[in-house]
């Protein structure tokens, strides 16, 4: 069982931004043709699903396997990287470890049982409102919200996509009307609310003006897609609704 | 009573940042010519007054009245601007509200009742030791002084001006002789002693080099003005002077 | 007695940044041609000995005389001071204070007595292995480190020089070949352990690619030195190897 593989150092950064505001293990998938991951937080709210094409890596050859990577240890020695910097990763079966390369810098890294680790399903979802705009705009319009509520509503009609906060005095609401989307589709009003602190996470690795999909239907959970690594890789983020209380 | 204006982001910002210091509720007293607030702290140490002409304002049109203004709250959307930003302001008299938007965000923000905040009237003071200096020389012997004694003197003399504070083995001394001042007025010595922590929150809004204008008499409050939005607007800072112990 | 100097602001906060990790206080040995200090932390694990030739500073005159300096006293003007100030230091001796100046601002320091204060020797030590390499490598392969364990071994061997610390799971290994150094002597393998904790002080001072000299024997001290000032100053830093418990 071999897999070795090099790739960008802001390209594994990604991965661990993704991933380590909802677990601090996860297993990841090795195949032929890339990696991925999928993980639910432990309060079962949220599931990210990552895919990395062996397109988005420098060098790529594996057999298919299971990885279990403890999430902070692949941090520690990520956080001395530089962007351009090129990130080697070996499986070394012998010891079961992960051989992370960064320069002259080597962490052989013990790898975590897999066995009992989940293998959460992407549930299939009816979410008829969809919008694509730029990552900046929703990260503004959480940062918004988090100062009056613990929650706040995403809303796409058939010609706007809205944030909406209400607090104890005060509302909070982002408009982007039909013309500052880079698209919408949606043949009503859909409108789901959501935990502020769970979005907060999701919008951490954003970065400034990408193009971002959500999706929201009626008290349904939301699914929040994005393309990675030059479009060579994928995160889908799907959050469970909060029921409104009234 | 209508009130609806447009202003430049970092000139709001400028209004918290003067004001926040010392008051987390403040009286706007908007009139057809612009926009003046007066508020004194809890401790009745230090006043500040700020004006700002309607000239200020990309738009402006208002009836005479007064808002309540929590600042926490008109804060929490402008952190979320940038500089460039134009700022909308509009009051929602059936709501009681201050709509303030920035871009496509809203926030509607409920306002205080102003019945019962102070109207504080500004003393007559002579004061007759003046001078103007660049803000970062005055932000410098703050420094420099906290790191000694919990209080300094602030002395004009017909020469120099001076910031000077005594620790129980050190001494600071920022001595700015008359031609590294832009301006010196004084028939004599002048000399008070203040609060560092009071000048620490006055230092905090200014910028750089904008000229600052420091007045002081003898164990008296010192008056310390600057120009805002591009001479568009003026504040005044009141500090009551600490009674020399010796 | 008499001592006048001025020194460029960055120097003189170099010498602040290799002497605080270990001491808070330290007697600077004022000479004909510089000044001089060597100062022990309190647990007698690390020794730091710097040097400052006149030629380093600007204007130099003195009489040969201790100078007890509190180190943080002396931290607090310099943080006030920009890259490109120059510092006057002037010897107050009626008043037995350092008088510090930055531009207009003065800081007269009270000295701390001398009389107490060690005196400590530098060990003459055999250290058979030796190699200079570029600053930001050793930085690198310290903070890897710290994440898995507290203490490391520095390793030189007649072709490479090598981090290496191994946590209960984990082990990392920064391998500089021969080539990627900028030299090496060495007949043989030499290991010793030390404390990441005083690794780190050491290196905090440390800037980018300047060339240190790092010499290594079995079970012994390191010694590792720099220059600083533009060559016209030195430091030199030995840290007490911590025996293996195996």
């Amino acid at each position: 069982m071999s897999f070795n593989a090099k790739i960008k150092a802001e390209i594994l950064k990604t991965l661990i931004e993704v991933t380590s505001p909802l677990v601090s293990e996860v297993k990841l998938n090795i195949g032929k043709d890339g990696i991925s991951l999928r993980a639910v937080d432990p309060a079962h709210v949220a599931m990210v699903d990552l895919q990395l094409n062996k397109e988005a890596f420098e060098e790529y050859q594996a057999d298919e396997m299971e990885l279990g990577i403890d999430i902070d240890r692949l941090n520690a020695i990520m956080r001395l990287s530089s962007t351009g910097d090129i990130v080697s990763l070996e499986y070394d079966e012998k010891n079961n470890r992960l051989i992370v390369k960064v320069g002259n810098l080597t962490r052989k890294m013990a790898l975590i049982d897999t066995a009992g680790m989940p293998d959460p399903k992407m549930p299939t979802l009816d979410l008829p409102g969809k919008v694509i705009l730029k990552a900046s705009e929703i990260t503004k319009g959480v940062k918004a919200s988090e100062s009056i509520s613990d929650h706040l509503a995403l809303i796409v009609t058939d010609d706007a996509f809205e944030v909406f906060a209400e607090g104890d005095t005060d509302i909070v609401n982002l408009k982007l009307p039909k013309d500052s989307l880079v698209e919408l589709e949606s043949d009503g009003k859909y409108k789901s609310l959501f935990s502020i602190d769970y979005l907060n996470n999701m919008i951490k690795p954003l970065k400034g003006d990408i193009p971002i999909t959500i999706k929201v239907g009626n008290d349904n959970p939301t699914r929040v897609e994005f393309d990675i690594a030059e479009s060579k890789g994928h995160v889908i983020y799907l959050l469970a609704p909060r029921i409104e209380s009234e």
